[in-house]
């Protein structure tokens, strides 16, 4: 199967997104707020993050009394700093895509993705996946972009202004041509993936996990005031989570 | 409680909405194709068809051997068209607005509603209504307009045109103001409530149904054929259809 694009260790890409992340951003004032309130006790767990990145969350689990952390990723860069900056005793990072989770072993109470599953080929097969790596009772929660936001061609979704120069409309297209968006993002070449609404929930139930919540983030009025560009975000989705639970059966 | 807004009634929108599903229509090559796809075989089923209008889904799932039909809508018009031209032994049409089902018994195998849970004020107790009325192991399924129609406020979302003047992008804001939006539709102040995706797919998991598909349908090229006019939709999601089924516990 073919891997997901390694954009993460490109120079360039990787030292642009490390300054993006370097203030306050998108992820932690809307879609990390919103995945810590849905993410369960994981005391005692036994935890899978997939695209742990640099793996302050696979810290904060083990932090907060999980039993083990496994974190993959498919960036030699993220890892290396992961190792660096949030080494635990009970985490593991492993050097691995998403599309060869076949390769382990299951018996996961959480499985946790947070901005990767765009980036994925095949999601009816990551969710199978999935699926049979978590145990009878066990969830997924997972956030990637919003599909309304994915769907442009070229990622040429817009804002449109009003006469005082405010964002007032957000404009996309090709919502129903679902595959490869190639976009500039710090480097030319960055691929993702769209797919609709229809198709992620479908995939996720059809793999026999049954959906408890579906979230699309609204920034708080404390993150506007912390991030004022966050405002536009209250006119269009920005993100999806969503959060399911494997049948007990 | 506050009932649902009866704008079938007035007389200039009845007859406007007549008009409009006499030829070739997005309900017939979009919406009803999808359903009728999702719909399972209801040979002695026990049917409740919510917002039913004349009746065409009633009088088809009778036909199709169900064993009872029951049809609701909160227009006299429509019912008095339904019992007119859709009138089945075993189909029941009844005055009844989808905000008064706690008047109802239970015992369904199928909640069926095409087109009208976007008037509905309340969506959660809509939900646990229809949990209350399904047998274990029933099945609800629904359309309705689809969030990011719904969304602008004033019904204001638009086609933007190329160059050449064709459907480009569509734009739509204010999705996170869930909410009444009043626009003109044949007549003014017609009342729909937008409610996000989030909302919609979370309340039908709270209410124990378990989603099996969500479905975006998207123009087929025999329907753009049909109707020219449908190609713009494939640019953008037109119509939400959920299908769920009640826990067998």
């Amino acid at each position: 199967m073919e891997k997901s694009q390694n954009i993460f260790d490109n120079d360039a890409f990787f030292e642009g997104y490390s300054r993006l992340r370097q203030g306050e951003n998108y992820n932690d004032l809307l879609e990390q707020p919103a995945m810590r309130e849905l993410t369960q006790d994981v005391a005692g767990l036994d935890v899978l993050d997939i695209g742990c990145g640099w793996g302050g969350n696979c810290a904060a689990f083990s932090d907060a009394g999980a039993r083990s952390v496994l974190g993959i990723d498919i960036s030699v860069k993220m890892l290396s700093r992961a190792r660096r900056e949030n080494s635990r005793p009970n985490v593991e990072y492993r050097l691995m895509d998403m599309c060869e989770l076949g390769e382990l072993e299951g018996g996961y109470n959480l499985v946790y993705s947070s901005l990767a599953f765009h980036y994925a080929r095949d999601f009816q097969r990551l969710m199978a996946d999935i699926s049979r790596l978590l145990l009878p009772g066990g969830t997924l929660l997972f956030s990637q972009e919003h599909p309304v936001v994915t769907a442009t061609e070229g990622l040429q979704g817009h804002f449109i202004l009003n006469d005082r120069g405010e964002p007032a409309y957000y404009a996309f297209s090709d919502y129903f041509k679902s595959g490869l968006r190639v976009s500039e993002w710090f480097v030319e070449g960055v691929e993702d993936h769209h797919r609709t609404m229809g198709e992620i929930v479908t995939s996720v139930a059809r793999a026999g996990l049954s959906i408890d919540t579906l979230c699309e983030p609204a920034p708080s009025e404390e993150a506007i005031r912390r991030l004022p560009a966050l405002r536009k975000e209250l006119i269009k989705p920005t993100f999806l989570i969503v959060r399911a639970v494997k049948s007990a059966v």
